[in-house]
């Protein structure tokens, strides 16, 4: 097989099969194919596109390129969910104590944050001691103990993805569903799992604002579970404006604990419970979302869920103490406040500006290599539909550089508008997606 | 500027600015752009096209990636053909020494064969002591003595051309009219020269074998002259069988020798003396194409174009007594016929089975690296249009080695077809394009 030949297939428009796209992939590890043949089948792949099977294919492919995890010991189902990314999107935090506590293993390897979108891996990160870096026994121990455990990628889970995302980022061809829809699921099946519950989001603040792009991302990645014998299923979730209030590292621990004790904002526990109803039902833990949710309510109640993060927290490494007095985690010497400019309702609090705010005042990265502020946030105390006075506050920015924070509170104020009337109510959850089928 | 941004530019379909093009190909010598961001661009290009501007700055910035020829101390005007490459094609051995008998300067930089056309550096090589390995100080004064040079390409000219084509080559971007035209233009244009005329051959034996492409690259490279300031012109010639009767190193040499003095067949004639009218015209040696076709003839006929030839060959280190002497020349051990199967009419004689044959008896390289055998080849005894009894030979087999021979034999064989009617006659000139307009 020569490389040049299936780049010139692609090129032409034409269907890879299984066999060319494997030794491709393996062609990463091998020195067989160089960075420049796969740039060049990138491209050609984001201007040709590629079919369910192929990116089925490239999936098992990339999964295959290092270990797979083999969690077989573990009688529990295991069962993660993967987020595409937004702004104070929290609900691994949430979701993943309250589906270990009802019998799921939940093996989640998770990301760090880039732009205007926050990552997992910073979260955890703003808890006093917490570690993400767990080599694999280390988490497999974990696992075993609390049937949950939150790390970061490592070189052993999927490395042909690492080196074909850096190659992506380079050469202008990350815009692809079937690459997109690749590169998540050959991470998250290397997990070992058994399903898979997808958080794709859509509106302003997501990778993809499009309903039709996320929507096709959706169905792509449900797809290839179908074809490698793996549950997965979708919600499509809005990304209009920011889960929750707070946005920002340690902010948005305490709103998850806050969640996990019943409380919290209303829009945050709903995707949350959601999410992890659909988890128990791939897991078979639940018989219907109705009864997963019921379950997932029930592990909050009765603190099950909190006490399963506390333990996770101290097992890697954490100050569990924060549980119970969040005071000890970070917080921002200063804080300013944006005032509303008219009375009336809000209509928009733009997802990506507060995102980029947020990054400008230390919460986030511009570039892979930024140092974050685990401390500074924004906390929204409107959202849309709220009513507010003229001068009243809509949001508190936390910081302690003030670097760009100029720049951060214009940004932040006109990421919101107020209306007279009340906005037509858009749904948190627009889409349901399951393997290969819709399901409203 | 960042090169990740331009790719996405020509991604989405847009249009390179000069600024751009210029930075990406300077990013090839500087580092600044490694070949795996090339290559993305390279294929955004193959499927999504450049204009004639990107074009003729892509050239522009690749010719000016090394050295250009400063001729200006010699008065006669520079000008140079290229060819596109076939079977049998050696017009450059004509007519370099009649354009320089006729007053021109002709600093030629030519390539070497590869797969089933020929290259003029393999042609010279078979003359005994025929160095094409001159440094530019070397070929600048065989220049100036002369008239003409005929020299192997050098690290100096158009550096970037060879990087780029090694890329495409590994990369399946060699099929893109606006990267072969800026490719042949920049390394002609740094030779120095003021005009060019371009032979592109269309037909079974030619790299691009639909007329439509050959049309249009010729159309192309005119633009770029246009564009930049030099006077190009094309002939479009059909490569529908070899051109002469002699396919093979020492064998074309021999046949350009007796082209020179007024014998030889009648389409290599003719095709040489066309092209020489045209560089004549080009470079103001003539006022109409046909004083230049009155102009070349004469130069045969008075013997200077020959004596040109003759003194070239000592210039550049060769033995000058193969002029007089041809058996000088390398000549095979081996020779074998292939005969008529039936009488009547030749019909075809298919120019690409032919050269790909020739090239398996070892006139040609099936890689780059090959060892060729300069005797080796192929001579015509008939071509399109004349008669054969049944059994009379069409073309005579000449071998040292003859590993692939019942290969190449079956080939040759098969290349002719024998029909009861004449065909239809076809013209060997098929089209004439100037700077920016054709020009029937």
């Amino acid at each position: 097989m020569r490389a040049v030949d299936i780049i010139r297939k692609k090129r032409d428009g034409g269907r890879l099969d299984a066999a060319e796209i494997a030794w491709m992939v393996h062609g990463i590890a091998s020195g067989e194919v160089p960075d420049y043949q796969w740039s060049a089948l990138l491209m050609a792949i984001v201007l040709n596109d590629m079919d369910a099977s192929e990116t089925a294919q490239l999936t098992d492919a990339m999964m295959r390129s290092g270990s797979i995890l083999d969690l077989s010991n573990l009688e529990a189902p295991k069962v993660d969910k993967h987020s595409t990314g937004g702004v104070g999107d929290k609900t691994s935090l949430i979701l993943a104590p309250i589906a270990a506590a009802a019998g799921l293993c939940v093996p989640m390897v998770s990301g760090r944050g880039l732009g205007h979108t926050g990552g997992t891996l910073d979260k955890l990160e703003s808890i006093p001691g917490f570690r993400v870096d767990l080599d694999l026994s280390e988490a497999r121990s974990v696992l075993e103990r609390l049937g949950l455990v939150m790390i970061g990628q490592t070189a052993e889970l999927a490395p042909a993805d690492r080196f074909l995302y850096a190659l992506r980022d380079a050469t202008a061809t990350v815009e692809s569903i079937p690459l997109i829809a690749a590169s998540i699921l050959s991470k998250k099946l290397a997990e070992g799992i058994d399903a898979l519950v997808l958080d794709v989001k859509t509106g302003d603040g997501a990778f993809l604002p499009q309903l039709e792009d996320s929507r096709q991302l959706a169905r792509a990645m449900c797809n290839i579970g179908a074809s490698l014998g793996k549950a997965v299923s979708a919600l499509i979730s809005s990304m209009e404006q920011p889960l929750g209030n707070a946005v920002g590292n340690s902010l948005e621990v305490a709103e998850c604990l806050e969640v996990l004790r019943g409380r919290g904002p209303s829009d945050l526990i709903e995707l949350s419970l959601e999410l992890t109803a659909e988890m128990l039902v791939l897991g078979k833990q639940a018989r219907s979302r109705e009864e997963g949710l019921a379950i997932s309510q029930r592990s909050i109640d009765d603190g099950c869920a909190l006490e399963r993060f506390r333990r996770l927290i101290e097992a890697q490494g954490g100050d569990p103490r924060v549980v119970d007095e969040p005071d000890r985690l970070p917080t921002a010497e200063h804080a300013v406040e944006i005032r509303a400019r008219r009375s009336g309702i809000v209509s928009r609090v733009a997802a990506r500006a507060i995102g980029h705010a947020t990054m400008l005042i230390g919460a986030g990265r511009s570039r892979v290599d930024s140092r974050i502020d685990p401390a500074a946030g924004v906390v929204l105390l409107r959202k849309v539909g709220d009513e507010v006075e003229e001068n009243e506050p809509l949001c508190r920015i936390l910081y302690n550089r003030s670097t760009h924070l100029a720049e951060a509170r214009e940004l932040i104020a006109n990421a919101f508008s107020i209306a007279d009337q009340v906005p037509s109510p858009s749904p948190l959850i627009v889409e349901r997606l399951g393997s290969n089928e819709e399901r409203t």
